[in-house]
């Protein structure tokens, strides 16, 4: 397939090369060049902005960080709305906001083009080795047009309905509940290191029991060693999903104390110096509430 | 081995059958009497009181509802201390506070008998199959010598050192860990049910991918069909283990804000007619919360 | 002088008013029209739109719900920054977000026209007095020059300095203060009625000491009694200023833990159908959850 | 009226002399007997153990820093219950559980003695100064019978009723509404630095409208300039106040997701060092989390 590909990060970019090494021919944007000339010896054409590379597609990824940035690549003249073909599809994989994903369905609704939700669980190392999880929900004869696109990116693609932005809502309250890990294990870890119990010796029993998930396992080791080392997302952008996670917990009435206290987490992480690293790194605010650690 | 057992509960008694079941002679005592009579078909001897349960016995085990009913066993004239033998050993499987097994570890060292906290994390049924995982931590050459007992109840101990009290942090803070799981399902469930997503289909994405570990698994689809049953784990229960998180938390000197809102959260059911169901009822106050059951 | 005045709400109303009384001509806009009318009889003319409103005046007031309403009166064409006269001053009194006071001013200054930034304490009956508190902050030559304006609505003027946005500062914090009187008051009544004491004998004794304020007295009468009457400032209306509040502590990196679990009573009370309530009535949020009251 | 007084730390020395400067003949009794000596050149007779300060007194003044203080000066052998004479009424001033009270009072009731729960608003310097208001409930005609007392020692008292624990609801409650006011200006005042409004300017114009009470007035003052002098109130007492009124709120289920929070900061504070500070100081947890000041 002929595939335009908006947002080379370090999630977008391992996505674009396992698209190449598909054997899909790939139209690549990014704002910072750069990082889109680097695609071009694998057989990459390289746009000069978001039209060009939504030009003449059958498919057309966005991998962008928020919904402002989006936006800015698909609504006005010269970008990708206007030039995107009839019938072609748009894959929407940002993590961005339940509204925003409803605005982008109507909109390419009636521009006659196609929009699937497409978000994924996963960080750049599982983007890299083709191993995302892919949330998808759209017209069903568009995901399954698409399938082998999500097939190159992922292992695994679930399929939600007909309702794009139904995909965004997982995708949004997942990642509120891997935060909820990230502060549960902060506290628990600070407590039992204060109560004379190493958090590796906890961690290896919760893991081996009740809690044998990858997301206990992994982010769990990172906060027991307290090496927030790699970044795989950094914690502003953890901000922002925390941000749409309360923003859609307000647009349908829900009250949601854990989002509300992660959040408060986030800005004094911010507040604090924190703002390069992960977002795993919240768990140094417990630590410090506990006095383990001097700011 | 001759054990003593007192605490027929809906744990104790499945724990004390896998003893005899293992071939050890026991004498068991429970409160209600008619739940010891129960296991002399079985081969067991009926004590009139802890202190009998306690005599001449190799091992004591104790599995009783919290500090108070502990204390009410082991301390006091014709209690359990005074009745076991120098060279006995006490194994603590309550789930009680780190200050009461640190009181016990140093009781029983001065009678020159031996103490093992050994909590164990699993439901009723797990009990009932030998599945539990034991938490042991006291002397070495004790553990060893009751290996044969924890094989008896469950499907892995985990050895934690010396200091008993270990133990018990590592039981609080695990379930601790699991009240995070309830409630950040219970809102997640809430938040995407009204932004019309199945709670199911949520949950089974999650378990699928970066969730898939069994207390997600299980308690997670008792809360998204609302089917808060069988009773495992009574609520007010949970509310104690949370208040000796809490004290433990107080006596370190460690904020825990989950622990916190999860305080609340048990206090609201108890207020809302909620004191006889499953702990994962809690989630039930956020469905309140959120209009989404009547009270 | 000639004034404009935009948005004749329950508060609006009343401040236009009492400008009209002190003497002052009026150009009176509300996008339901009859409202406006109401005023013709004392005096005040009646504009067709908001550029009509901001035509020839020397202050333009503006009195919206929130910063869309405000933003749709301004900005675009025919509004009333177009309208407005070189050297002719808006007095913002909504309560808006320090980003949108912050826009204004730059935009004004553009259109060598002023800005004061001069939101207001107090609840309806205030304003139809003339007895709101104002807070202004803007150029000091024009706050003297409006001194007259805001003597005339009332009873005090606080002056800021000349950043204007300083003033919205103030108003969003201190409605923050005042919800977590509402919230604090609410669970203590909760907690002394469930201990046998009458909240009213605990009210007259906390104002009687050490909470003599007319915070204390007005809303803790109102909680007190269950009485949500009258209906000064709608609940949603609360949810909003909640809003900027926690989107302020965002954007200076200020975590707030109080106005975070204000929020969620918030939308507790939006969820079980009390949009149409004082925002006082977040205070019913506490009582059901301490099982006080039947939803 | 011969008088015993038990207890004399910061407040209870005050209020001690001015018991004696109102004529009356105390004996008085402090573990730290150098505090008790300081009284005797005014006239007091100094007791060698609280069995002594209650044999033969009219009246018996207890003011101690909490539960485990009081009942270990009440019951046991040689301890005042048991040497108050019948008929002699015990005054308990200490802020202390409701439980105890409860206790206390059919302890008392027992031994034919009486027993009045009359705890007190006011720091070291209103107890110096005879400005403390007394929250008075237990018999009638005991309360009349120590008019005289509390007069010599308050401002004012108020009469709560003949249930003696109604008094230390109030006072618990009436300290966690303190603790409310200490925790919003807290993040009121970081929110508006970081905002560019000094908060004694935001301050000064709460206090000068809405919010016109002491408990502003004083704490905030104290919180606007960072200077958390005299300590009046020591943290760990207000980390103890705060668990007295979270006990109460699980004795009647009733959530109270303020006090949780303020648990939490008070927490915080201990474990960073704040142990020696006022009360008030649990404001610096506020600033920190907002990076305004360096651990």
């Amino acid at each position: 397939m002929k595939v335009g590909f908006i947002g080379l990060g370090s999630m977008g970019s391992g996505m674009a090369r396992n698209l190449i090494k598909a054997g899909h021919n790939l139209v690549v944007f990014n704002r910072t060049r750069s990082k889109a000339e680097e695609l071009r010896p694998l057989g990459a054409i390289v746009a000069a902005n978001p039209g060009e590379a939504a030009s003449g597609v059958d498919a057309l990824f966005t991998m962008l960080a928020d919904d402002h940035a989006l936006e800015d690549c698909i609504f006005g003249p010269g970008r990708a709305l206007e030039s995107l073909a009839a019938g072609a599809v748009h894959i929407g994989a940002s993590t961005i906001s339940v509204a925003l994903s409803r605005r982008l369905a109507a909109a390419h609704r009636e521009k006659k083009q196609h929009y699937i939700a497409a978000p994924v669980f996963g960080r750049p190392e599982a983007a890299a080795a083709a191993k995302l999880f892919v949330i998808a929900a759209g017209p069903h004869e568009q995901i399954d047009r698409c399938k082998v696109l999500f097939d190159a990116i992922g292992q695994k693609t679930f399929i939600l309905g007909e309702d794009a932005a139904a995909a965004n809502v997982v995708k949004l309250t997942g990642n509120f509940l891997i935060t909820t890990v990230l502060e549960s294990m902060a506290e628990s870890f600070a407590l039992v290191q204060k109560s004379d119990v190493e958090p590796q010796k906890f961690l290896d029993i919760m893991t081996a029991t009740l809690f044998g998930a990858p997301v206990y396992q992994n982010y769990g080791a990172m906060i027991a060693k307290q090496q927030f080392q790699p970044v795989g997302f950094k914690l502003p952008l953890g901000l922002k999903d925390n941000r749409l996670v309360l923003e859609l917990g307000e647009q349908t009435a829900v009250p949601l104390p854990m989002a509300s206290l992660i959040r408060d987490r986030f800005l004094a992480a911010m507040a604090q110096g924190l703002s390069e690293s992960d977002w795993s790194a919240i768990a140094r605010i417990s630590f410090r509430s506990a006095g383990l650690e001097k700011v």
